[in-house]
């Protein structure tokens, strides 16, 4: 199934798209739901970030093609950092750079929708954690990257983390075309099939570490071809499958 | 006053400390409350984390005297990175090493609890976002933090971030003796007016990068000492006018 979140008169709500009709369902999305018999057009639709982060994890270098593009080994383990979830934006929303004189790269990514409470989560049980997935931008400082070697600041600023605005639950992830446009540009354009550390994984790996809770984020890492945004750009991610996210930069 | 949070036969509680006495208040600990009626003897307490923290931030390197131990220049800006709520435990509760083969720091440090939504907060107004002061372990895996680089992985572990149990919110933080020892041997002893950047500084500097909510927790750096802990151990962290948070290690 496809969901959204969007504003409505009477506050943020979820809906399941089916074809151009968005049907509004109840707030619980990660538990029982039902349909309240509201419904819109996907078009008219002033969409919400889909949930407001617990925790928003990430995962570096997760590409094979983006690794050797960069001469690296294959990391042997996946490399994890955590970001703000005040960073969280949606479709349409816009970036905003606080130091617009800084290389400031997008980064686009597949992000997990983790639907249920876990902990030391086997590789084998890790589907029944996912909720589903969107599109992410993994928005990045390359200076304050560099200069901070700890990856947490460059990273979560303010509209620095687009996300949505479509979660889709039936997907297989292992094998999806992820594309990048700047402007109309082909920057990124690569293949989840390219993982080094898959799906299940990666929520293995970081639920083994930390408890996931209904509503937490994993960015999965970016393929080659990241390279600098500025102002007045327009961003479009398009992962198989999923849909679009478009973002301009301020 | 000092708060603290603890468990009873009908849930957890909040409580104002007034000599040996508990006397327990509402929930809304960071909003209005008001006592119930009910009060406890402080020894018979049974603590709880003060939160579940939305984000537990954590700096790098903030005592001059720890820089110069490890003959670093003093950084001109704080170093920020993010780890787990999940990690966060209280008073007694014991630290858990899922890797006893790997050496394992202890890390005492003094930690803001913010009480007010804020972002872009300025340094003179620093004061008015922060609830309170307790005390914090920053317990850390030095085989991952050096591998992975990133530190969220070696400092996320369940239990790894033990707080409380005491919350004090009138103190000048600026100068205040912190101390810490193992199985009652003194490791590390110091005094929070070592610190390079102050707490209205890094008020300043986190906020600007992202909104800080109630409950969030800030752990300000640690000084000099720091050392291994191994299963047996007890660490015990006093810091002057806030109190002592012991935790076994296992």
């Amino acid at each position: 199934m496809r969901f959204t979140k969007f504003s409505t008169a009477t506050g943020e709500k979820y809906g399941v798209i089916e074809g151009n009709l968005v049907k509004e369902i109840g707030d619980n999305v990660f538990g029982d739901w039902s349909f309240t018999g509201n419904s819109y057009s996907l078009e008219e639709l002033d969409f919400c970030p889909f949930v407001k982060p617990g925790k928003v994890i990430a995962i570096g270098l997760n590409y094979r093609s983006h690794a050797e593009e960069l001469n690296m080994a294959l990391p042997d383990e996946p490399m994890m950092f955590m970001v703000s979830p005040s960073a969280v934006i949606t479709e349409g929303d816009t970036v905003i750079l606080p130091h617009p004189d800084h290389q400031i790269d997008h980064e686009a990514e597949l992000v997990i929708v983790i639907g249920k409470k876990g902990r030391d989560i086997s590789e084998e049980n890790a589907f029944d954690y996912v909720f589903g997935y969107t599109i992410g931008n993994d928005v990045s400082d390359r200076v304050l990257q560099q200069k901070d070697q700890q990856f947490t600041r460059a990273k979560s600023f303010h509209t620095f983390k687009p996300i949505g605005p479509i979660v889709e639950t039936e997907l297989n992830p292992s094998n999806l075309a992820i594309q990048l446009k700047v402007n109309g540009e082909i920057k990124q354009d690569s293949n989840t099939d390219q993982f080094i550390h898959d799906i299940p994984k990666l929520i293995k790996f970081v639920s083994e570490v930390m408890t996931l809770e209904p509503g937490d984020l994993i960015f999965t890492g970016t393929p080659e071809g990241v390279a600098p945004i500025k102002p007045g750009d327009t961003m479009e991610i398009s992962i198989e499958n999923i849909g679009t996210l478009t973002n301009p930069v301020k």
